[in-house]
């Protein structure tokens, strides 16, 4: 048997390849779209690609198994367990085969047998793992966003990003039951997970790429509750709001995705600074400027959102996606394909054009912000007004902030800025002052005056420490 | 002033930038539809390209300047001589500037005079350079299709490729009368030709890349005659068919063609060789093997057509062009990118997929076909019932042929293979063995026993010669 | 914590980092010396690498322990067990820190112990992983060549590359009692072993990256006998003759190895084939062509060695290395980069350029050799003088081989080619037909007339079958 | 024949290949020492280098012509004119052929023709190209560093770079001389001459890539001097101070140069910003900064020096160097290869290794410095004590400066920072800022508080006229 992990970083997304050397054939479980490494790997080891699992309708990438079916002839599992179908809508002129609890598919020698693993989904299934030739007992299973290296998958996604009523605590205690039935294991079974730490999936995954039921059993937290409603507690606390992009995956996954052989392809365009704020300027249209924060305050093309790349970039075009517009990317060249990549993983499929860094040179109003401490916006606010917008998330603010402050959380400023006054400069922060630089772009674009605070909130309640002691 | 010449070699196309550094303005002449090289040089150089000049309605790639005007908003220049607009049909919103004979643009401080120079096509100019910033006098002339280095563009191809009825002798007599006008240019003048050696746009087109007006007058053969008469007897003898895909181009040009943005970029996939058969028996599809002849005979599957890369890739495709088909191409992994740029320059959008060539191994009734020598082929003709098919150019059968033979041109064979025995094997011959390996793959899709006669023409005179002596 | 799987195909090596994020350290474990992928992602995650971990002498590729010291100031850790300084003699300027059982060594957080775990060699160490911050106990283990998915290290490397008498009994013994210790572990143990599939340092190793001590306790050969005696019989049964380079990788490997940053980069040279040929005729000189078994058979340079890439590149590198030799590749040159690559993994730093493919057609006298089925070399036993050579190792032959068949293996031909007649063909077979491409090669530069067998011994059996049935 | 024009931007340095079809020869003039391009076209046009053709003993890149003649067998053909064997000192092991006044070569059909025209050295020779198989008169000239576009070589270098006395004044009177010789020329001829603009080989050569002799007849200023001592002064006029690295130039290209398949590949390295610090201290190391003037203001690594790419990093690699160094560059990590490959052709072979730009930040003590206005700087001197230094160029400083400021120039400054005070902050500034930006570096790594004159003199004198007005 062979077996190998893929690890996608900017998406934090897992998937796996099995092959039988035996027959040739190979599966892969849980593709993401971009494919291409499945088909180098495939074409390496002489498999044929026969197989694409999916473990659920996912909320964060888009699922590469129509892609699979479409360029490899490849047969698609999929769950039809807790809703009608599993839930999807396929295109039907796809190979599908809809799996129930307990079935069994042979990929050549492997057997992966389907177990239905509700809780983050309705319609979650695991795939366990069984090497055909050489044993009789399972070797792990592939846990999708089910179980976690220290975390298991959160069961509020569908109704805070789709809005089904009383599905969280639902999905909570379908997670328990779930957990139940998996703690039977034995401790020596692998549990390969669909995601590493920095997905939104989960609220602690490790940054481990496999663990085991053993070791889970140990020290995953959400393995130690033994009663239900202790455990649906502890699930639901402090589940952060879920990324705007999710609720469009969850739609784009029930049914097959565009093939990306009818995507074009993002070119590089040219013009002026100019150019590119009259672009900018157009309705469905956001031009999205990667460079550095300090290059941005130093000066940017006035209609620009700053989505700084590798920091910020996948994570926040992710909360402040707008899937009916045109997307833009002002990018240094040899980063176009790798930004065009990320896009693509997460469905923007409107990705229109790239311009080069140097474009911001030859734009003729540039726009400015500066950045101040904490200590001298306080001293602006003791001698001119000057508004304080926090851009945290509720649960960051509701533990502690900075009097008199505005809060509005990022994810949310795009539509909320009326709640501003245009006739104060605002002082704009959040934990450290890399969200303050992504709200200071979206303020300037609605005329504000910007001050980015420096350090952010960590800044400031260290510095007030000082003054006070 | 900022000159630099680029040249296409698999469509044997040069180009030209040309900047003004002291207004950063600069201007593409004739540019191919792959501007990505034009886009790099002017952000290197801190170029803003504001000009796309043509010289005429290209037959033999697609032109640039809209996907140029489309990326920067770059003016396209055109001529508007010869016919109505110049036979240009415009897509209205894109920045459009007809020249006529004798006008003057700027690009900076740098003068360009359009010149009128029919004869390759009616509306076909010439752009006279200037230095303006050092000079009163012009340097040199980007001639397009009019002079090249050692040849002057062929008159027939409207003839030939579009149908117009007596235009290769009227073509014929304008360039007489463009090259008296031509002629009057001091010997210093810097000649900056569209195309070099290899092109079907000439007869001879000398590999060397600029010339000067007293070089060409010296040794130009077109340069030689003084009477029109003739002139235009040498100028329409031996012109070669020209490859299928002109009159799509001629077509195409005319009007703005469809951008890049909106052509998906072409995806490898995967599969058995059966499920390649199965594709290529498809209508409208046309599947291209572009492994070695050698490689091919060995094991090809059935019903692909074998244009080896580099060799007779990009020629073959152009003259055996089917713009209605889906293209897909068997062909390395790393030679994908080039592949496709090459089609993408010569408008063939509906290249769909790649397959790896180790494809082909899995196959379960891979197809094979002898090579022999023509000393084997006339021992079968005494055994057995052999017919030989010359797929030579008319000319070259003109000349001189194996006795018996069946002459169809190898551009002719996919709609005449009627004119063969199914009964008989074929054996077919070119002029060295380059296009009979083409020839070979289309007749086993036709369901012929073929052997490739090795060597072809060259080879069988010469061992007649042997055997004789 | 952070931890990463590296994995090196052509050499199945398998290397791995853990990081600790709150302090921003980082160790690389059986770091392989082509280090570039390490400080890259050290580079992306924000890590510094402070340590550099070794398992034991490696004999299978050049450690990359010195390369990272060397390049970032991580510290060397390394085994003093089992031998005066466990073996190593290392250049004194290193940051070196000699480790002894139970020792524990903290990376960040991260703590690191060291379990002698002789066997495979007598000085080898594994390395128990604890994540500092959030267990009191053990994740896995880092066993490099003590424990493999699926099987253990050989012990009997230092006896049969080195010559050390009786090490391979006294290793095997070892081995038993490491593995006594290890089974002591809970079942939910992790297990990332230094090789997977393909590799020489035992004898089954899996296709799978990684796996648990419940799972091997249950599935592995090598867990299974509990007597030592019979341990000791199934280790040292069928264990091949290992890779000629073994002797020279434990050489360079107990001192600090060449640092890349003083070895040449090779470069492509450029001539006709006769200058291949001439250079090929010097003394310490290899020059190997990398193309098909298929195209060097229809035509290769004299003096050159064929193994295909990458089919048989590495390993058989590996098998006929000449150390002293300066060594020249025919290839691809999309390929040159890779092939360089693999040389560096496996020290063989006389690289001196390569060739493109192209040069081969450019040779006056190529050579060529036939393909024959069984069938056909039968016949010609039959009919005339024809030498049967049987390539394959030494246990292949003895479980059954072709009558009045010579038998030399691949690995030992170059220096045996005088026991064979050269006034008779030679009909070369192994087992398939890969290894007898090679031995055809090395038989042509000792002046035989060639025949390869299609298919190898197991056609041949075949063949028979379906004869005498 | 074939043509084809090479052209490295960082260099400025222009080389050509001609190649006849008919005999399969090849032959490169002037070639620099990243002979990879020439390689790469040599294979795809199917030719074999056999000639490397050199104009004179190169000052401003290391020639490749050694590197050819050692990696395709090709022969050296260089003058043995104006000086002892052309004042060349060859290893004998080179396949070499001296070549005289009026001597003919021919690569194949094509028939090279050396013509002796010194004034920008002794030896130069310029080789007339007449294309054999087609013509009987030349078609071009290649004119290395004797006549440019718009400019000839100057003559000074030799005096000014390895101080032959009276050189300078010879070498123009002979330029005369070998003009009036070259006038003779029809005005058809082509020029193919050795640099374009931004060498610092002439004065003032233009960024065309080709001419014609009638075209530099009419516009070439140093075509229109009819009297020698006109010429002679006009010539040696303005030519600025020669980059340092011109003299190692001179010195190495006299003799063969070690090949580059014994030059190690530069490495990247890992650690902190203070272990870059610490290596900076050493003697005989550079560490350069390639970072943007604006970044390294606001943080820089103690010892470094600044030198923006693409902006300054060739020229001022080159005026800056010490051949006599280890060289590291701090860069993006995607840069490596090209910055490596400037080095080279410059024969800076001591570069070591490579840094990632982000290891700035992990410096303990980051130094910064101020850029501020001219009315800033000049609001400074009236309210305290601070030095004015200007590192332009004499010629620059003696048309017109700022009262009562130093004058370094940049190329001088490392050894003469004594000349300053280092009890006052010295406020350095250049023409436009580009320069002083390097100086500022070079100032902080010998102890002086620096403040960068944003804008330079130009800006200077413009605010004096809008203040005065």
């Amino acid at each position: 048997m062979y077996l190998k992990y893929f690890y996608d970083t900017s998406l934090a997304q897992a998937s796996y390849m099995v092959g039988c050397q035996a027959t040739g054939e190979a599966a892969v479980i849980d593709p993401s779209r971009n494919i291409e490494d499945y088909l180098q790997i495939a074409r390496e080891q002489g498999f044929r690609i026969t197989g694409a699992f999916e473990t659920h309708i996912h909320a964060d990438f888009v699922s590469g198994v129509t892609e699979l079916a479409r360029r490899t002839g490849a047969t698609i599992y999929y769950s039809t367990e807790g809703a009608e179908n599993g839930g999807y809508e396929w295109d039907q002129d796809l190979p599908l085969h809809g799996v129930t609890h307990g079935e069994e598919i042979y990929i050549g020698n492997i057997k992966l047998r389907a177990l239905h693993t509700p809780g983050h989904t309705p319609e979650h299934v695991s795939y366990e793992l069984t090497d055909g030739a050489a044993a009789d007992r399972p070797m792990g299973v592939f846990t999708g966003d089910f179980v976690f290296v220290g975390d298991v998958g959160r069961p509020d996604l569908l109704e805070k990003s789709v809005g089904v009523k009383n599905s969280a605590d639902k999905g909570a205690r379908q997670m328990f039951e779930s957990l139940q039935q998996f703690k039977k294991y034995g401790d020596y079974m692998q549990i390969w997970p669909g995601h590493g730490a920095g997905s939104s999936c989960g609220k602690a995954l490790g940054a481990v790429p496999t663990s085991t039921v053993g070791y889970e059993r140990m020290y995953n937290p959400a393995f130690q509750p033994t009663e239900e409603q202790a455990f649906v507690d502890f699930l639901l606390d402090g589940q952060s709001e879920p990324p705007t992009y999710f609720a469009k995956m969850k739609e784009v996954n029930k049914q097959a995705m565009t093939p990306l052989s009818e995507i074009p392809a993002a070119v590089e365009m040219q013009g002026t600074g100019d150019d590119v704020a009259a672009l900018a300027e157009q309705n469905h249209t956001m031009v999205v400027d990667t460079r550095s924060a300090a290059a941005f305050a130093m000066g940017s093309i006035p209609g620009t959102i700053n989505l700084p790349y590798p920091g910020s970039f996948a994570e926040w075009m992710g909360r402040l996606a707008d899937y009916e517009a045109d997307i833009y990317l002002i990018a240094e060249p040899h980063q176009f394909p790798e930004l065009s990549r990320i896009l693509t993983g997460m469905g923007m499929d409107r990705l229109k054009g790239f311009f080069a860094t140097s474009i911001v040179a030859s734009t003729s109003n540039l726009r400015t912000y500066v950045n101040e401490t904490p200590k001298q916006v306080e001293e602006r606010r003791r001698n001119q007004d000057v508004q304080i917008l926090d851009v945290r998330y509720q649960d960051e603010w509701d533990q502690s902030h900075v009097p008199d402050a505005v809060h509005v959380s990022l994810q949310q400023l795009p539509t909320r800025t009326d709640e501003l006054s245009t006739e104060q400069p605002v002082a704009v922060h959040c934990a450290s002052g890399k969200r303050s630089a992504i709200a200071a772009s979206i303020l300037q674009n609605h005329g504000f005056d910007v001050i980015n605070v420096e350090g952010g909130f960590m800044k400031w309640k260290k510095e007030q420490l000082e003054t006070t002691s």
